[in-house]
């Protein structure tokens, strides 16, 4: 049966065509529609997008009471899989302890020690409330296992709720390999990688990610790093890079020389880098993850100066129980124009057309796509940032 | 009947003879009982309180499953009762457009032609919306009035939802008395006053407050805020203030003069202010308001260095249209770990504790106390800032 919704007093569609009305409020790249109607058809595909107006009929009809209707958040970087509790950890950091990577370990050994029904049931519970603030499509990675049973494990724990599967056994050199760090590269790029794609290169994971931080003692370096993500690459995965999170380093401009989908964090940039990331755009997306930058009160990056610069600039929450355990995206948007000078549009185009792309897909509210969708209790977008903190986006469920 | 609550990972009762435990959690401060239960009476007070293994029967219980319980959130300043939608001029701000209280005729006017039931409507929707994120006790300030009418119609409508309510005819001086600033002075002492206090001193307002702001033309000087503060006492109002908000100022020192219960913003302060406060301990409390320096882009207070000097610090929400439309403490619990310094068990503490005294209020969980709790989807209240923007605290309907 279709379905006609209706009452949207302000659809943001991300649909270049249909962009007009008030500039200052980002009309234009949104792609917005006041007053607007929306058919579904019974496959769940957008049918007709318009004014109210001019709405066709349907077989049901549904009043969303004058609220606004966003394309559902995609969040491109989250590490949902793990166990354990690191939230005293936190709380020492907010004293003054520094972060280094070294808290992996603690997730690690919780991981690896939880059962496979323990896992899921904590992806399922967190993917969940997600959908409860918005977000329609999650990316996860994985990274907690470091073993190759234990990365397959969380591979595959989560391909069971996402096509957008991130192998990252390259989060840190686990502590058993502390001093042979040659060869658990290896074994990323060896026995891990080759079981990965055992049943065909993106049969378990779409892409291969790295934590390159010259900064951390328990990341990869520069060439570290390359050797992992042109092993990926030739093995036939997308590439994916943690860059830049900690200090300056090659984490930027590797991921944009080999092409990656996305380097994340880029919260310590460079001229260089952003040059680097300008050139790329189209091909290789800079996503900012605000809610690391607040979880450890580290400086943020100055998203105003990559838009500026013509960088595609994506928003993720980075969800994971060390340095963001913070799976809201309107949280991240709030910081995207409180701390980095985006606009409340900017960073709703963030949330979803370019985190969208970072993992292949589009996100238009369009005829023929998915009605990915989520609703906001107020009449605009600009209450996602202008309502800092409080719950008013949720996916819709049709 | 009587109900038993069990499951109680973690049981923050604010009652310093519990106090033990982990000294880096604020577990003496809190009072903390870890693996608690609760006994409540038919008539919604505490009747017991202590470790599980000693609880004992009641009529019927119930299992909180391993979640932390926390006093209700005491939200004691806020500005609920408006009309009017400024999200257009958050967004302009966050662009460069400076805050000096000049918008706030803008929710005047939408607020005065708004029927009763509107502004009803309103008011009961952030009520609700606020009870979901933890809140169980709200003071009400009115304000967006500003004529005799309609500051009388804001406060009973307000008195409908709480006994917290704060006369705020000197929010600012309205714009049909910009030439006569005076007039305006004498209409709130004289005729406004009279009539909030015809029933009785507090049969419609519990305080009074004003905005005491030499920075804001719109807001009243010293002397201004002098004649206020000293009208209300004299009919019996306890007194508040909104002090040193936009710039250094005599809201602070005049409100620990006259033995306000509350000043707050306390935005910017100097040595002398912090004097002041810190000898009015016991009497004057200093509610920061987090959100209103997130949402105008302002530096924050040192929240540290007030509890250093031993100031006592409460934390409210602040939620008005104009510079801060959070209705999240859990956010502003969030903004005060990571901006201001605090401790995770301070900023609760400060939320809970120390802004119901600013209300005249004991938030103990003890017995013979009104059961106003909250629960969180965690196992402890440090989640309450790790977790970031994550709606993972509600109040507990019982």
């Amino acid at each position: 049966m279709s379905l006609l919704l209706t009452g949207i007093a302000e659809l943001t569609t991300n649909d270049p065509a249909r962009g007009d009305g008030h500039a200052d409020r980002g009309d234009a790249l949104l792609g917005v529609v006041r007053d607007a109607a929306l058919v579904v058809s019974a496959d769940g595909l957008v049918e007709w997008v318009g004014p109210a107006d001019e709405a066709p009929d349907a077989d049901t009809r549904r009043d969303l009471g004058g609220r606004a209707v966003i394309p559902g958040f995609v969040d491109s970087h989250t590490h949902l899989v793990f166990a354990g509790d690191r939230s005293a950890e936190f709380a020492a950091r907010m004293t003054g302890t520094p972060y280094d990577g070294g808290g992996i370990a603690v997730s690690v050994a919780a991981t690896r020690a939880a059962s496979d029904d323990e896992l899921r049931a904590l992806v399922a519970a967190r993917v969940a409330e997600m959908r409860a603030q918005g977000t329609t499509t999650v990316e996860i990675k994985s990274g907690y296992g470091l073993t190759l049973d234990d990365e397959l494990r969380s591979l595959r724990i989560a391909r069971e709720v996402t096509s957008h599967t991130t192998f990252l056994g390259a989060h840190v050199v686990p502590p058993e390999y502390a001093s042979d760090r040659a060869a658990y590269v290896d074994l990323v790029t060896g026995p891990m990688l080759d079981a990965v794609t055992a049943d065909g290169p993106t049969s378990l994971a779409e892409s291969i990610d790295v934590f390159c931080e010259p900064h951390s003692a328990h990341a990869f370096d520069g060439d570290e790093a390359r050797t992992i993500l042109e092993a990926g690459r030739a093995a036939g995965l997308a590439l994916r890079v943690h860059g830049n999170q900690l200090g300056p380093g090659p984490g930027v401009r590797l991921a944009c020389e080999l092409g990656a989908r996305s380097v994340d964090h880029c919260t310590f940039l460079d001229d260089a880098d952003v040059e680097a990331l300008a050139a790329a755009r189209g091909t290789t997306v800079a996503t900012l993850l605000p809610g690391v930058e607040f979880s450890t009160r580290s400086p943020y990056p100055d998203g105003r100066a990559l838009i500026d610069a013509g960088v595609d600039v994506a928003l993720a929450s980075d969800c994971n129980p060390g340095t963001c355990y913070s799976s809201s995206i309107p949280f991240a948007i709030a910081l995207a124009v409180r701390e980095m000078g985006m606009t409340p549009a900017e960073a709703l185009h963030a949330a979803t057309a370019v985190s969208a792309r970072s993992l292949g897909l589009d996100r238009r509210i369009a005829p023929g796509q998915p009605a990915e969708l989520a609703v906001i209790d107020a009449p605009s977008h600009l209450h996602l940032a202008y309502r800092a903190g409080v719950p008013i986006v949720r996916a819709l469920d049709l």
